[in-house]
């Protein structure tokens, strides 16, 4: 099978989006923006062995590799539009590709986005995905926008999808809504949109909310100030943190694809009413300040933190 | 190292272009179009072992990487303007990143695009670009425009990188000039952004004339009729033919990136004064045709194309 074959057969479905004039099929696609409006575009890669296990079901590789992707769009405030798909595959495994295909056909069905070109290659397997959206202009949330006595909060749990790699690789069984956690994380599409106007900033917590939240504070040129008794955690992280007293996995864990965003004192009845319209968990944890560190109080266990390399 | 530092360390440059408002460093890249114009976009992998061997310098890397995808923007009859990078890398190896990360940055600057974002990731070396270029609403070239009699050019040589790989898998010493056909191809942007209004569908001859001829084709919805006498070849590719009568390299050889267009008789002059200003070979090959084929005539030889799985 060549290349163009293979995407014709898995990735060349209808495109749904009246303002996208070439998708799959040509050099490249084409795609219009709406007036006023300006590109907002991320990349993320998931490389097997690092971001899945080896015999990671296809269907979770597709929904995560989409996933990771729409939550910097979130993070943006911006609204998701379309993505290229890279996808470098060992061999042409059909029952894979077929899952792979269906999996990322639903995905993009559920969050409104189109498929508008890519690029197969041999090779170990590795999915990277350039997804791009649109926002007005002058309206995304930066990490920049942080000021002292802004609220800093949280959407979501923390540390269950760390908790459950662990587990894994520890070799004990998680639960269904731990391995949901990790392989079914749900980019925040709908909050991040309705805080462009009321965030000062957000990041997108994929990296552990200290090293995320740091980023903002650099950013911004600010500091700021937790506690780990307002941070949001589910009941196996809650029990885990008690019996261990290592913060690893709410303060550094990786995988949450949750928002951290800051907002002014002003904004707070807002966002508890956009929180509870949208069915989403959002948790003040902490307060910008002048100082240019981030100190974390309530804490007196250990924690460390995942490189890269 | 983690991924924050080894991106600000490498790739955060320096922003050349006002329309880009946000480039490496938020959770997604910015960036404005002008008015009247439309987003072209388009995604290629170089996998090592694949399309570079495992001793290839970092600087020839990171060049072709860029090149191979500025090809396909050029082959829209587009205007390149920034991309993103994703980066999977075996271990940090700074030396590899420093030749690699200021080779890609001066190619940059030579054709005029800005890095914008990226991903740094853990793995087998996986270098995945997303290219992304504007192009006036309703001007681009697909390769669906195609019409009987027109005329089919290619742009420079054919077959050399694919000799050149040959000759390297072979364990013959590739000259310099053959070297440069592979791994320093030259993406035709001035001459695809000149076709816009000459040429009637166009695509970038990556994986071989006749199956690159062919997506014209059907696209088209018609047939051609192409000349091997008329096929412009370098110096070693046509001593090769003539010892061989083996066509494998000109008509199925991978890796060319020029262009293969297609317009109206009426345009030949306009075509051959603007090949001749732009100081690029453009050779006349053949014509489209109503039957559903491709016919190849001048030839009696053997040929294979390259399957990718």
């Amino acid at each position: 099978m060549n290349e163009f074959d293979l995407i014709q057969s898995y990735f060349n479905w209808e495109i749904t989006d009246p303002s996208i004039e070439l998708g799959v099929g040509d050099d490249a696609a084409l795609f219009n923006l709406n007036p006023g409006h300006q590109l907002v575009t991320s990349t993320d890669t998931l490389v097997e062995g690092i971001h899945f296990f080896k015999d990671a079901s296809p269907s979770d590789i597709a929904y995560k590799s989409l996933a990771v992707n729409l939550s910097d769009i979130a993070a943006m405030g911006a609204i998701a539009k379309c993505f290229t798909l890279s996808l470098t595959l060992p061999k042409l495994d059909k029952k894979w590709l077929e899952q792979f295909s269906s999996s990322l056909k639903e995905s993009s069905k559920l969050f409104h986005v189109n498929l508008i070109g890519g690029d197969t290659t041999k090779g170990p397997l590795n999915i990277t995905i350039t997804m791009m959206g649109s926002i007005e202009i002058d309206s995304s949330i930066k990490r920049s926008g942080a000021r002292e006595g802004d609220d800093i909060y949280v959407t979501g749990d923390l540390g269950s999808a760390a908790l459950c790699l662990k587990k894994i690789k520890e070799g004990d069984k998680p639960s269904q809504i731990e391995l949901n956690s990790l392989n079914k994380p749900i980019p925040r599409l709908e909050l991040g949109s309705a805080l462009r106007n009321l965030a000062s900033s957000c990041i997108d917590v994929s990296d552990g909310l200290e090293q995320d939240l740091s980023h903002i504070l650099r950013a911004s040129n600010v500091g700021a100030i937790i506690d780990t008794n307002k941070l949001p955690l589910g009941d196996s992280v809650n029990n885990y943190v008690k019996d261990t007293n290592d913060w690893s996995m709410p303060l550094c864990g990786g995988d949450d694809y949750e928002l951290c965003f800051t907002a002014g004192k002003s904004k707070r009845d807002k966002i508890s009413a956009l929180a509870k319209n949208l069915e989403t968990r959002v948790t003040r944890i902490g307060t910008i300040n002048s100082q240019k560190e981030l100190e974390v109080i309530g804490f007196s266990g250990m924690r460390s933190s995942y490189q890269h390399f």
